[in-house]
This record gives C-alpha cells, structure tokens and sequence, in this order.
C-alpha cells in the first residue's frame, strides 16, 4: 500500500504535465519580460523624439503622429504580410477553438512570430491598446505541438496569458476561465495555477533582477489607508459607479460592433481597403495619435502618458482637488499632466474617460494584434476617478459622522471603477481579484464587488461580451 | 430593437433569481451574524467560569472540561434525537448531491433546526470546529424549496456558505466550486457572487453596527510590512513550508479516516455506542478539553485561546524571539499565552501545531454538525508560525544583501502555511485568496501561491480530499 502511493506520488513529481508546465510558465515569464523591455523602449522613443523636437510646434506634431503611424504601419503590414491570422485578441479565437472549430491555420509557428513582432510594434505606438492576446497565442501554440490532449491543455494557456502580463496571477487563471469555457472541468484548475505560479515568478524574479528593485511587489501599488479605507455610506456612490459602468460597458461592446460593421458594409471603402490594407489602420492611427498630441488637444486629456502611467497616476490615495479648486501640493511627476489652468481636474478626467472610450473601440478594429482588457481598465480608473473627485468635491470632510474625520479617497473609487468596467465589457467577475492583485491592497474588496456585480447584471442583459461580439462580426 | 433591451433589461432586474438571492443573501448574512454572536457569547462563558473558579484548582478543571462536555453533549443529543442527518459537515453531503444522489430526508426543515442549535452548541464549546456547514446546509435547504431548478442554484448555495462566515467573499465562491464541482457551469457564476455579495455585505454592516467599528475591515487584519514582505531568497523557505503542508495534509486526512475506521470496526464499542450515542463525543470532549485546560498541560500549548484569538496572534507582525529568547516588548492580550517560561515559544508552537492537529481530526469524527476548514487554517498558521520563527532565530538580521535591514516576519509565515495546510487537506487552490481575503493584505500573494500548489501536488498524489475522504467513510 505504502509503496504504491510513494510510487504514485513520484510518477506524479516527474510526470510529463509537472515538467511540460514547468518549462512553458517558465518560457512565458521570460518571454513576457523580454516583450515588456522592448515595448517600454519603443514608448520612450515617441517621448524622446517629442522631447527633441521642442523648439518647433509643427515639427513636434509631426514627429509625434508619425512616429505612431509609423508603427502601426509596420505592425500591420508585418501581420498582413507573414500571417494575416494573427490580426486581433486571441481570446476570441480561443472560444472558438474551444467550441470546437479547430483553427489549424491559426496555429502556426507563421503567426506565432507575426503575433510577437506585431504586437510588440502595435503597443509601442501609443495605441490604447494592450498585450495579453499574445501570451494566449503562444500558449496556445505550445499546446498544439502537444496535440494529443491540447484541450485539457488550454485551460492553463489561456491563465498564464492572461496572469502573467498583469501580474495578477490568481485574478489571470479565473478570468480565462470565466471568458472561455462555458463548462470548465475542476481537475484542470491545478495546471493553470501551477503554470501560472511558475511564470508569474519568473517575471517578478527578472524584474527585480534588471531593475534593481527591492523585492518583488505589486505593478500598481496603491497606498490607501488601511484602517478606514471607506465608510459605509459611501457604498450608494460605489454602487452608483457600478451600474453606469455596466451601461458603459454595453455602450463599449455596442460601438465596437457597429464601427466594424460600417466599415465592412461600405462597399467602396472596403474594395480601397483591400487592396490597400495599410490605409484603414493608419488613418485611424493619425485621428487618434493627432488628438493624443501632448501641445495640442492632448493637454486637456493627459495624452503624453502611456496607459500604465496614466493607470499609476489615477490610482493616487489623495485627493486632487480641494472646493474644486487643484490642490496645491507637490504632484510627484505624471499627476501634474492632470492638472490643467483652463480645464479643472473634473475636466481632464471626463475628457480623458470620454475620449480613450471612443478611441479604444475603435483601435480595437484595426487589423493588428491588440489585446482590449488593459486599455478599458484604464478608461475605467478614469471614470472611478471622475467619480470620486465628484464625491470629495460635495463632502470635502467625508461623510463620516465620528469625531475623526476621513476624507474621500479617490484612488479607491478608481480602482472600483477599473474592475467594474472592465468586468462589464468582459463579462466576467475575476477582474475583482485582478485589480485588488495588482493594486496590492484588497481594503476595497467590498465596494469593488458590489460594483463589478451591479456592472455585469446590467451589462449581461443590454450586450453580448466584446470577446463574443468580435466573434459574432467575424462570422 | 431598443424596447426589446429596455423590456429584457427590466425582466432580468426583477426577475425571480435576482430576488431570490437578494433575500437569500440578506437572510444568511443576518442569520450567521447572530450565530457569531451566540457561539461567542457560550465561549466567553467558558472563559467566565474559568476565571470566577480561580480559588480552587480542581473546581476550575472541572468547570472547564464540565461545561464543555456539557454543551457537546447537549448538541449531540439534540442531533440525534431531532434529525442525525445534521451530522457532519455539510461539503459531504453536497457533493454527493451533485453527484446526482437526492438525499431528501437529509433536506428538511428539521434537519435545518438540527443544524442551527447542535452547531451553536458544539462550536461555544470550545472543541477544534468550526461554522461552514450550517450555512452551505441552509442554503441548500432554500434551494431545495424552489426545487424545480435547485441544481443549478446550489451554486450560489455552497458560495454563500462558506464566503459568508469567513468574511471572505470571493474566496467562498471560489473554494466551493473547487471542493463541490467536476464540471461547473460558466454561466452560474453571476448567481455565486451575487449572493455573496449580498450577504457579505449584510453581515459586515451589522458588524460595524453591533460592535461599533468604525467601517468594514478584514476580520484577522494583519500589518506587515508592504513596501518589502519578503525577500526573493525566502522563497525556498516558502516552498519547503508548502511542502511538508502538503504532507501534513495528506496525513491529515488519512488519521481522520483511521479513525473513524476505527470506530466502525469495534464491534462491542459499536454496539455499546448504538444504545449510547453520547458516550463517543463525551468521551473525546473530555480528553481534548483536558488537555486544553489552561492551567495544566494546555499552558504549553495556548490551550485557553479560542481559535478566532490564536489565529488573529499568530499572524502578528512581530517576531516573537531574538536569538531563541523570547522578547521583553508589551505583549497585546492574547499573544501573551505563547510565551511560557519552561517551554521556549518554539516548543508552545510546536505543541499547538501537533496536539491540535490529531485533536482536530479525532474531533471531526463526532456525529455533531462541524466545519473542518478553519481549524485546519488555524494549525496551519500555527505550523507557518513555527516556521517563521526558526527563520527569524536562524537569520536575526533578515536575508537581504542590501543597506537596509528587513527581519523576517513569521506572521507572513504563518499566512502561507494557513493557505497551504488548508489548500492540502481540501485540495483546493482558492485557500490562497480567501487566506488573503481574511488577513487584508495581499502582500504575500506570490509566497502564498508557491506553497499552495506545493503543497496540492503533494497532498493529491497522496490522499483524497478530506471530503472524499468523509464520503468513502460512510459509504
């Protein structure tokens, strides 16, 4: 009896999947390293050659929108070029995998490259937007060459793709699950945790490693106070941003699928279009990349900032305005974009919010490789933001009623609205523990799940999930 | 097209599930709020007793060990005579429902009223158990009630049950779809959280009004360190502690079944038990509660702690010894206990650890209602504890190369050894989130992850889960 577990246990210790997943979390953590490296040099470089520019307006412009056309004219001429097939998030290609439609052209060492080298070019340009369709890709693809039991396999790709470039592990391996299958078999939950668990600290260990940084931590530490970090009168408000995240949500899904289907409908447009496949993506390249111009239209919606500097600025534990007037204090770099003379905070935050809504549907329809989930976190932080610069401006002491006065905190409303946006457009209830993962701080659980709750009943019975309406138009 | 969302909208906002779980949600959150209360008002009464019988040794012990075996002996009976269905933790009996087994007669209002009282009775107590079942049971019984679609709805059911008790929502969701499910329907998840939003939110609002908090916090708050909870090169220490969890666990499980084997098998201790059901559980009240009585042997072992106090000392930010001795600083309350002067604080670790660990598993095989997962969350945060300890002793200054000094935290220790033990023995991951969700700090995520799935391949490659384990036993 004895001998049989100890034989069992050891078959189980070096046994293929133990070994195979071991390899795969830790090629995913060094490649999703590698990438990151490379797009964060490819988004300095707009920065430095706008920084350059400095003496003259129009070369300035110049320099910034065509830098972005630029690359995405490259991204999108790659992915036509080596492997049309790579072109979009690859959640929705997985669902349809998983429903049973086995896409062997889709996965292909061919796309695999057409995937990384795309997508590395396609974020580097400033688009809004973000890069977990490429892990799933590549898991995916390892999955294949290991055909023989690929569909057990693929509860794993698809959370180490989504866990690891968001640093949000457990958050990753629920979320796949919950955007892809339909009916999940329990027994696979080890694989995606254990592949995750391994890739996850991989990247965490190279990221301390190269940038010299302490120990490994949260992406977008927040610091909100731990030990009142919301009353419970605020609840009302945290609902409130809840629902209108949820008819967002829908207004996001909704707008992504009428912009694609104009496009594919106007006839003229898309003979142009097909032979000159470059044109669509770098027209909507120059609207969007003209209006982000940081001198010009940009400055009233914080345009220089990258999405994970503009994510870090929104998640600030103070408080930005005081009787709606800009708080004085030292902004520690990036806040100070938000402040403008002419337009207030409230200003910025509801243009930012508006604008990136509009501009990340429709980047998303570009024929690139993208992933959708970073940018309307974003957009999402902005809109809790707005929310919760709204709630300080009206109760400037809080609304506690002890003899200790606790102001609101934004930044807490901002994470709720990150979650519930997100949650909305995904349909899904694991971006709770996302972005509690990757703020580090899980004091706004509460607000957050009654938010992201709220967000998805309303938004499960106005629209479909993007990933569902992506597949819905390619049909 | 329009009107078709607006009517669809309005029908899934007040359609039946919506109120269902709105009300379901409202009534456990009140129900286990008063439970709470009354479980810890019959602890404090032990604690009373203890404390006015101070004069005289052997009254004190017997009011000790009498008004345990008292309250056990009451709720056994009570189980016996009103439905011995009630017996057991609920997770069992679930399973087997959803494997397709109607167990019908276990479904009654009677068997509810079992539950309710023995488990109050039996938890006041002072034994090693803890409070899931009730609730998952309840759940299952409204479910029952609406019987046309109950299967689907027993989601939500086991959801609420477990989230609700451990103030730990998204955890609950997640570890009774891991403990209860082979294939989980997708779909079913809105009703999971839904609920347990609901009902996390009711039960913390009564708190914060009961016992005048100030606003929703963690229930074991924990204050570690946030800007470095770790060093990289802790991460063995980390893995090693995931591993011999995942070996305690196995263990766990197999003395349980031992046991309760055991028992089965004597046939003239049976047929005595047959006649005399209450003979077992005082037998084994009397023994635990011996060893527990504060001022004999449980001296060394912190006997007089509740495990709700033990667990919230044992996650103390602080290191307990410096170079083997134990510190001079002010002791807050409880973790005064630890320190004893003949036994080092490693010995009254090591002692709790282990003589909780066989108390835990004999007590389990009582016919009262019982939970099994947070006393095994509790030894293992007592395991983690010891861990950290030896650490802190072996390396006084940390394990960090840099300028700084970061010391070790054994409280960090001992949330990843409360997530592992706990994840061995239930064969679940989601102990990872809900360890985090109870100690309101995510900062040992990564830790915490490592020694999970060291601790799951482990333990599954050894044993079943201990619910499996339970169902072979009655079968």
């Amino acid at each position: 009896m004895k001998e049989q577990y100890v034989c069992s246990f050891l078959i189980s210790l070096i046994g293929e999947d133990w070994i195979f997943f071991f390899l795969l979390g830790l090629f995913m953590g060094l490649t999703s390293w590698a990438m990151e490296l490379g797009i964060i040099m490819l988004q300095k470089g707009q920065k430095w050659i706008y920084g350059r520019l400095d003496s003259n307006g129009f070369l300035q412009y110049l320099g910034w929108v065509g830098y972005s056309v630029a690359l995405i004219m490259f991204s999108a001429g790659f992915t036509q070029i080596v492997s049309p097939q790579a072109a979009g998030s690859g959640i929705s290609e997985m669902k349809t995998i998983l429903r049973g439609v086995l896409l062997k052209e889709y996965l292909t060492f061919r796309t695999f490259v057409a995937k990384v080298i795309s997508l590395a070019f396609a974020l580097g340009s400033g688009m809004p937007l973000a890069a977990h369709s490429l892990n799933v890709f590549m898991y995916m693809y390892y999955c294949m060459l290991n055909e023989s039991r690929y569909r057990e396999m693929l509860a794993a790709a698809c959370a180490v793709g989504v866990g690891c470039v968001l640093a949000a592990p457990v958050g990753g391996v629920l979320f796949s699950i919950e955007v892809t299958f339909t009916f999940f078999a329990v027994r696979s939950y080890w694989r995606g945790f254990f592949s995750v668990t391994i890739a996850a600290f991989f990247f965490r260990v190279l990221a301390v490693w190269y940038k010299d940084e302490e120990t490994v931590t949260a992406l977008f530490r927040t610091h909100f106070q731990v030990d009142f970090p919301f009353d419970l009168k605020e609840i009302p408000a945290f609902a409130f941003l809840g629902i209108i995240s949820g008819f967002g949500g829908a207004l996001f899904v909704y707008l992504n699928r009428r912009i694609a289907q104009f496009i594919k409908k106007q006839k003229l447009f898309n003979t142009f279009l097909m032979k000159k496949c470059l044109v669509y993506p770098v027209m909507v390249t120059f609207l969007i990349s003209s209006l982000l111009f940081p001198s010009g239209f940009g400055q009233f919606m914080a345009g220089e900032l990258t999405q994970n500097e503009a994510l870090v600025t929104l998640l600030d534990n103070r408080t930005w305005t005081k009787d709606g007037i800009a708080e004085e204090f030292d902004y520690i770099g990036n806040a100070r974009v938000w402040m403008h003379p002419q337009v207030t905070v409230f200003g910025t935050l509801a243009l930012f919010t508006i604008m990136r809504f509009w501009m990340c549907a429709l980047a998303i329809t570009m024929p690139v490789p993208y992933g959708a989930f970073m940018p309307v976190l974003v957009i999402g932080a902005g809109l809790g933001r707005l929310v919760g610069e709204c709630m300080a401006f009206w109760f400037p002491d809080g609304i506690h009623t002890g003899h200790a006065i606790y102001p609101i905190v934004p930044g807490g409303y901002a994470v709720v609205g990150a979650a519930a946006l997100s949650g909305a457009v995904s349909h899904s209830f694991s971006t709770v523990v996302m972005v509690l993962e990757l703020t580090g701080q899980i004091s706004h659980l509460l607000p957050a799940l009654i938010a992201v709750v709220l967000a998805n009943l309303v938004a499960q019975s106005l629209q479909p999930s993007i990933y569902d309406s992506i597949i819905k138009i390619k049909k």
